[in-house]
């Protein structure tokens, strides 16, 4: 019997509905015997492809989408605050996340989850490189070893290859998440994605 | 006892997910005792402020977007085709829309779901007054009541202060809905209006 694909789930660490979707990926993953493969990327890059601009800087939307983030969190109770630096690059804990693939891949979500949680209710700035591995040292994991992750060529070529990996599949957004090839944009389609996964699609 | 306020239902008839909304808000403002008070804007307006575009257009985001459009249709088993001419200007049948609010309130939700089934399952362009005017004549008004309608000096000024003032309140998109002050933007939203109507907020 084959294993199924593994959901892709793609965010930026420094999107709020990224964080509000890492959340609840794993578990509607696991609910339909799927893995994730966590794919964060740099919007920034996107965004130069797109002409689009991180929501909370746009006229109207950007304070609509500041309550509505504030909203969702309320709702689905994730605890969640407008960071005082917004947004941030994201290379250092991406870097972290993919060297972890390989190093400690059963680490990877809780590192995820930290390093949002630290970043979004903490408000401490993760794209510090200390701070990154600060936040996923206590997880059990060598803080030299993360830093140097931090700084390895071959994680920076790996966050690059897969920026470009899915900007040509069309990903612009986050969270996206792809189930079998089938793209959906946003932490408001995970509903679609639970159907998508319980029907095999319609 | 005072009747509660209507729900604002903002949209653009060059808008597929205002589309979508269209065809389930009243049936979810009644479940609550309300009713809807149908706002046509104009989105190239807006935009001019927001510095968007139309969906399709975007790099990227335009070719899931229909995608998704086409998703959307299928799961809420609603005909959608994109249409041949798009976007199109929605000033005829706006006017006609605040023209009926005055002369024909009970058609006005009937007239808004047939000028949106002529454009986006018929692909016929609504944007021409003599079109819009034969749609909605079909539902038992005098078509040469609504072409003047939509020439009408008091038709043109209550349209562009309706956008002035949607874009005041900080309308950005289409759909866009508002109860009771609490903005909710996009059709994946109405489940949010819902739950906001039926527990008064949270």
């Amino acid at each position: 019997m084959n294993m199924p694909n593994p959901i892709e789930f793609y965010f930026d660490f420094a999107s709020p509905y990224g964080y509000f979707g890492a959340t609840r990926i794993s578990a509607i993953a696991a609910k339909h015997g799927r893995k994730v493969a966590w794919k964060p990327i740099l919007l920034g890059v996107v965004f130069k492809v797109t002409g689009m601009a991180p929501l909370p800087t746009l006229p109207l939307k950007g304070d609509y989408s500041v309550r509505d983030m504030q909203r969702v969190s309320r709702l689905w109770k994730i605890p969640f605050n407008l960071p005082s630096k917004f947004p941030i690059p994201g290379q250092a804990p991406s870097r972290i996340v993919y060297w972890l693939e390989s190093q400690h891949p059963e680490k990877q979500e809780a590192a995820i989850l930290a390093l949002y949680h630290t970043y979004f209710v903490e408000d401490r700035d993760i794209s510090a490189p200390e701070v990154a591995a600060d936040v996923v040292s206590s997880l059990g994991i060598d803080r030299n070893a993360l830093l140097a992750a931090t700084q390895d060529q071959a994680m920076k070529d790996r966050l690059r290859q897969e920026v470009d990996a899915a900007i040509a599949k069309g990903v612009f957004g986050s969270p996206f998440v792809v189930v079998d090839g089938e793209p959906f944009w946003g932490s408001d389609r995970l509903e679609h994605v639970e159907r998508w996964l319980a029907t095999g699609g319609w």
